[in-house]
């Protein structure tokens, strides 16, 4: 086991009716609010309203920034940030998924820095400090309501990186499972591909950690029981609440401590199909990570085994991929591109982008002619009949 | 899922030579350092001088406080106290297992309290604030490390008590497994049957937590997998590492989160066997939980059925049970009163006194009449081997 440091100082809120204190925890970081939200689903959902009550009732002046979009861009973090910083707010408070979150995570230290939102996550910019994140979640996916990373893309440079500081764990997070029930089932099943995927990412880094394998399975394992059941009963506040449980557990340390490092090499994979073609996160993850392990199986047989053998009884790589694949069906994820809606005549500029892009693992190396076969493998093969 | 909120705000430092950087640690919080022990074992193993060198680094000023029991007594804290209020000391350093830990917790609150050690305990006195406590961990079991918890006894009154307050979160705590290599293979074992019924605890609470389910089944799992070889290899780094990380885990919140309660009724019975005979913790928790479980199958066989299937294969309570003794006996632990030394003869006075001690769980209920049962139980059947 490699040594490490836990110190996680988000304190996190969970369950029904959690943001009816949402006004007192405010108050106490001040009275000018950067309220940032996404493309307006929570207007019509009512959690908007919600929201802006407590604000009220904490006698907060509300500064709006709403219209981020699912796949976050630092030019609206600019914005964000030049209104946070002529406002003078004293807080941020993110209603929305990851998008949301991240975008204010990267706002919160853009503000008091004398820099751009970009610079600061290529790491040409050191932010000394940020304005407080306070999170209120409506997506079970990321993990970032208790974790200090984010993801943003730059379209012009074709990049889409992650960040992490200590600086922008959330304050607080308020997590209210039936806050969740609108997201659609593509959506929901979207955020489940996502929090596997971040299961995973941990336990194909590198090092032993036996224990930190065991909380993998677990998550994992209550994505597998209840994640289907879900699908079928979006309003169920029990289904909702193990799954948004599972997703920031899958993402708040918890996985990885004892480990050199994670992989994140099938993430680095998504990401450049999500900058080519918009297409969601979760949804590229669940069409990467089959095809990633299959290349991956050769190089380390046994690790894809042991997973295999923990969460499905199963006993060879391929077996163990398979019931992956069987998995991600059950989940109405896609499993190849053209469930994706990208066509074959696109392989050859997703290879390039894949390779101008540096795509690769921390701990699994990929050389150019591992990319080619795992962007194959994402093309052939059986589609998932939901999509077909 | 009931609603719940996760905050440890304790940093834990994990790995080899952690506390290399302890004195750098101390001088944040002052100068005036209150250092606690126990009865002199790390000035033998060379701990205590690692420890005092970092504080002179750091310009301490050392006011000592030594001879800490293994079952501790609250008589101790008000003594420790008075000499940190003497003093006006800054931090505490706890160096040792939980009964220091928990000891210099009990002494930071009664500090700047001007009341006794036990009339806080007893929730007679209400502590506004605490002197911080930071804490080297040498024996892996109690998970104190990283938890608000206490415990004490006052033999005067025959009462071994637990207590929680927010403010007694160590603000560090550092383990180096290393520390650990001279614990004797018996209080080795204890501490692994205390990390099992902490574990047990948490799970045998009231409510559904699915999650929280699954991370008890990943640390007793833990100790089923790298206990029994420990017991034979107490010099291996790396699984003295594995089960120290176990234990923190098993109380620092973890496998609670989303439950109504724990249940702690098998640490009712082992307190009452520690107060009277002064029996080692862990000890007591082997011989009690089996016991424990054959009255509580009546009560609700499901649970216990379940638990065994996720962690042995097994279908019935009767072989849940029977597998448990197995791991306990594997793991060189007490099973019947007879291994603890306590002969047939104090069978009435134990009972008495759990009755007089109102032992009971908070989920599952017990009458005297199970009490009765669980002690004849602890009495009848297959000793360990390992003490008969």
């Amino acid at each position: 086991m490699e040594n490490f440091t836990i110190y996680n100082p988000t304190q996190l809120h969970f369950g029904r009716g959690v943001t009816d204190t949402l006004g007192k925890t405010i108050e106490k970081y001040g009275k000018k609010v950067l309220l940032m939200y996404g493309k307006g689903s929570i207007k019509r959902n009512g959690i908007y309203d919600k929201v802006t009550e407590q604000l009220k009732l904490a006698g907060a002046e509300i500064i709006e920034y709403g219209g981020i979009k699912p796949n976050p861009v630092f030019e609206d973090v600019n914005e964000a940030a030049a209104l946070g910083k002529k406002h003078n707010v004293d807080v941020i408070l993110a209603v929305g998924g990851g998008s949301v979150i991240d975008s204010a995570k990267i706002t919160a230290l853009t503000i008091p820095c004398d820099d751009s939102a970009w610079r600061i996550m290529i790491k040409m910019a050191k932010p000394q400090t940020a304005v407080p994140v306070i999170a209120v979640l409506t997506l079970a996916a990321t993990g970032t309501e208790m974790n200090p990373f984010a993801v943003l893309q730059n379209v012009q440079t074709h990049k889409k990186i992650g960040y992490g500081n200590p600086l922008i764990y959330p304050k607080h997070s308020f997590l209210d499972p039936a806050f969740t029930f609108s997201v659609s089932r593509e959506y929901t099943a979207y955020g489940i591909a996502d929090l596997i995927a971040h299961a995973l990412e941990n336990y194909f880094g590198a090092g032993d950690a036996s224990l930190s394998d065991k909380f993998v399975y677990s998550i994992i394992r209550e994505a597998m029981e209840f994640g289907p059941a879900l699908l079928d009963d979006l309003h169920s506040y029990d289904l909702r609440a193990k799954i948004m449980y599972a997703a920031t557990n899958a993402l708040n340390g918890l996985t990885g401590y004892g480990r050199v490092v994670g992989d994140w090499g099938v993430h680095s994979i998504g990401h450049v199909l999500s900058l080519l073609y918009d297409s969601p996160h979760g949804a590229t993850l669940s069409v990467a990570y089959p095809a990633w392990m299959k290349v991956v199986k050769e190089k380390d047989p046994g690790r894809i085994s042991e997973l295999g053998k923990n969460l499905f009884g199963t006993t060879s790589p391929d077996d163990t991929i398979s019931a992956f694949e069987n998995l991600f069906r059950k989940l109405s994820c896609p499993l190849k591109m053209k469930d994706l809606g990208i066509d074959e005549d696109k392989k050859d500029e997703i290879i390039d982008m894949m390779k101008k892009n540096k795509v690769d693992g921390a701990h699994f190396k990929l050389s150019h002619h591992d990319i080619e076969r795992i962007v194959g493998l994402m093309y052939s093969g059986n589609q998932n009949i939901y999509f077909a």
